[in-house]
């Protein structure tokens, strides 16, 4: 048979496979805008919301303008990436005429939809490490810079077929190039911020600052679950074959017997630790299950991936502890969930992948987190410079959202002091 | 190659897209749920939900009974609807033994659930623009007119090929259509029904009423946006082809740029107008970008897109305060956010698309603000007439959660007074 | 032509739909968490998430474990399971190689992702009906046995060809192995728990416990109604020919109708009987409305679906009213949405489908209900021997979420007392 007929129905299922996981992935904007605004007090719910929407707009514009030239038009093999505008060509190349091996699998906007909600959740992880405390402006125009550019030339680096990529770096959906990314930015941001008042006391105690709204973090932990699908089962880019298929099934399936581990794994570790059932833990070992898996969902059997997910939950749940004994304030814990866990995540895929060698996963850990984290504080430090990046102690006590907002985010619920 | 025997699979996949756009026009349901039960007072939140809910389940059941009748089975290019019930044929055509190039390319069935899932749409407008002071029962007899009647007549003259589709009237997933015909009900509503008391002061003051949950407002506006991407992209009908495939690409990239523009712009207006990041207004703004881009999502470059959406969430800000000068008291902005940038929407195809025209864009604007604010307002003073439409002010000061619904929306939250 | 050449692209589009549908239905497990936490006090609040979460992952384990090759490894037209480990070889079938009629349609791990969301459901319904005052570890420990065993003994009856299947009984989607099966285990558990303390009063009467977040319930029952397209629609397993697409439309659809016409008859009923629109019930009659179509999907007209579901619905609120009667204390109406309403809806499949009979459809209720009553049962009463299954009287007095968890839902909403 003729099979180039077959071509334009590929292109189709493949286009409709790719937009559909980019939807879901734009859906985890909504995740992590519940998942913070559950964690933080209520006085500083408004703006973390703002945030979380605002950082998604800002990050779909700049990738437009200038960062998805970045990523995906650098020279192949490269370190320094080189400059331009817009996506090119949005149209699709007459796959028919072309046939053959070279037709691609889909639309430059497919393509360009799937990648910049990518962008947007490496983003989502900063704004909730830096919560209850950042000035609004400060944290927009980081972002700006991050969307722009600092992720983009790391996400070159692998996916946009740089040096990472030639020196045999394997991160199937971005364990490391969104977030471990994404992490790096938080702990440079979150260093030079310094900590909530209140939350460390004078003799080395932390206090706890209980989220205002557990339901809704709840919710947006299962809404980052159910959108990671798309994440990970799109990161195949195609369907249209029996080996693409059975690629997106198991990365489907193992994305969510990850999280089931790490779930599990986190609330096991602080039944054993704190003598509860404590739900903020197994929500981000759910977390940190999906992220490590993230480096590589394919090959792992479906067990394996539970045993992933589940080491994932533990280093979760460490890192939680492990950071407030260093005073390092993260008050929704997602440098723990998306740094250490993106690292383990990392790591493991030469366990199950034959591909991949431990070497290079080390050189890409330390290109990611190096570049990522030295960018940013740079861009951070100069925020602080120009504008300052921290509201000032009245505006933290009474909270951010009258400050920065000039709202309530409820009104009617809460005591007024 | 005999490519009949690709019509099964392509009648597959286009039966599957369309019911899946469908299904997340249908969760839109819980975005409008969300938005509106956000941004009223917590006495008046149990009444929006099940106005919320039950106008959907009405908008199925008389849409089934009539409306898709009217819609697809009255005269070619006319004006006058023809009566009948039921949906017809429920079963496929045979369209291996049809064959050709008038296969049809989806199933009676997937066709009327994507739909019906618009007209709950429009309907859902309705409803945010007239809480907290409507009776719940005449806002019901409302809907079953509204969707069984009004909107599908101007739901005929242009996707059901009449006048004005024949009069080359453009209107894509129905910034006109849907968003219009849904803001001209709620104009007339809310005109008849007059502000909420102490809305308005004696001396032109305009006094805010804040919204009791923002998150859950938040939440609303990312489940219309993750929604609107079946909403846009299902619009095409089919995607089977390389052509349909682009299509919808480009409708689910536009739609994602244009609210990002939305947001962006409402969110820079606002706080140079009021000098805060304004959270209420970005999501507003966003909802204007994704109505402004509804009429044409496809031709625009990602770009322009961005920009369309842009001047609908400067039109939303606007609105709102327009709307509050001539006291039409909107409580969550619908009639700006759905009018306004949906007739900008409808005005800005013919500058991305070369088949469109001001002039028949105009008319369409007319001939269905025209059709459906009149015919709603001699519904509302009917219903005013006859069972009244506004609750008393004792239970308006009191909350119509306990008068309408007999339970409280927050039983443990909120100071009883 | 040469349709093996098809295949490929068959098996690429039978997957996609498969994981799609699977991860809607893993959505719906946000859809009982939300759904549950608005309906139940706040103290309980964070309790009831905590189980919601763990027990999806304790059922994706369990079921992975063994679950699975009980279900679909067992001989044919048996009653007896065989037992076995793990789910066989992950990896598909050489489709192109094998070809003809006996090519499966979809990975194995694509139907494992898939069926694994379907144990977690059944075990979703347990949750809320011993809300309130059940200790969480007995909670665990029965899902640990319900997900891994109870079930799939049922589930191997009907849809892994035991002796349920050869006898004629038909359930499409799990009336009655998941939504019967889930109420049976709840009723043994409360049977054994007992009412909350207050529910009922020393003369009769029975107290309302009104739930402390009515937008959360409805934003449960509303994404429940979402994913339950991908519990119906991909029940039928496959979607790559005309007969496939054409039955996963109408699943769609009439799934779509059976709910509006489950909350439009509920919220009748409720207001006939209690003078108020009644939200909750409304909800319920929705969730009834979708169990009662889940059995046979397919066949009904859309006009139809409607009356199943109005049907389900009014049996919602009648049995929610009954069970009170009965002293039977269930905080959510589990019992009543998914245990009468299963009833109904497996009896009905004989109306619409030519195939079914009163008598097979009898037999399957009653082995369905008393295996899975029994067996409960009787891992509750150990369960009780063994750790107890109630907390005690002060931590049901302050709330499970303290005793049991350590952290309040909401620290800052509710007063202290």
């Amino acid at each position: 048979m003729d099979t180039n007929a077959l071509i334009p129905l590929q292109y189709a299922l493949d286009t409709f496979y790719l937009v559909i996981c980019g939807a879901l992935v734009m859906w985890m904007a909504a995740g992590f805008a519940m998942l913070e605004s559950g964690l933080v007090r209520a006085k500083n719910t408004t703006e973390i919301l703002t945030k979380n929407v605002a950082l998604y707009a800002v990050a779909c514009v700049m990738y437009l303008l200038i960062g998805y030239h970045i990523m995906y038009s650098s020279p192949e093999g490269g370190f320094l990436p080189s400059l331009g505008f817009l996506i090119g060509d949005e149209h699709a190349v007459d796959l028919v005429a072309a046939g053959g091996e070279d037709a691609p699998a889909f639309s430059k906007r497919a393509d360009f939809f799937f990648q910049v909600v990518f962008v947007a959740t490496a983003m989502s992880i900063v704004s909730g490490a830096v919560a209850e405390r950042m000035k609004l402006l400060a944290f927009l125009a980081f972002a700006v810079v991050m969307t722009g550019f600092i992720y983009p030339v790391q996400g070159y680096w692998k996916w946009g077929s740089g040096f990472l990529n030639q020196a045999g770096f394997l991160d199937f959906a971005g364990s490391g190039v969104v977030h471990l990314c994404g992490a790096a930015a938080a702990l440079a941001g979150v260093l030079l911020l310094g900590a909530r008042r209140g939350k460390y006391g004078p003799n080395g105690q932390v206090n706890a600052i209980p989220g205002a709204n557990l339901p809704l973090a709840t919710l947006g932990a299962l809404i980052l679950w159910f959108g990671w699908f798309g994440f990970n089962g799109g990161s195949q880019l195609a369907i249209s074959s029996i080996e693409n298929a059975n690629a997106v099934a198991a990365a489907f399936l193992n994305t969510n017997m990850a999280a089931a581990g790490g779930l599990l794994a986190a609330l096991i570790v602080a039944r054993i630790l704190f003598g509860k059932f404590d739900l903020t833990m197994a929500l981000n070992g759910a977390l940190a299950g999906l992220v490590a898996i993230t480096a590589e969902p394919v090959t792992p059997s479906a067990l394996s991936a539970v045993l992933i997910g589940a080491v994932g939950g533990v280093l979760a749940v460490g890192g939680v502890l492990l950071l407030d004994k260093l005073k390092i304030d993260d008050p929704v814990g997602a440098i723990s969930v998306h740094g250490l866990s993106g690292i383990w995540g990392l790591l493991a895929v030469p366990l199950t992948n034959d591909g991949g060698s431990f070497a290079a996963q080390l050189l890409g850990i330390v290109c990611i987190f190096g570049w990522v984290f030295s960018a940013s504080l740079i861009v951070w430090a100069i925020l602080k410079a120009v504008m300052g990046v921290r509201v000032d102690a009245e505006d933290e006590y009474t909270g951010v959202d009258i400050a920065e907002c000039g709202m309530e985010a409820y009104p009617e619920f809460t005591r007024k002091s």
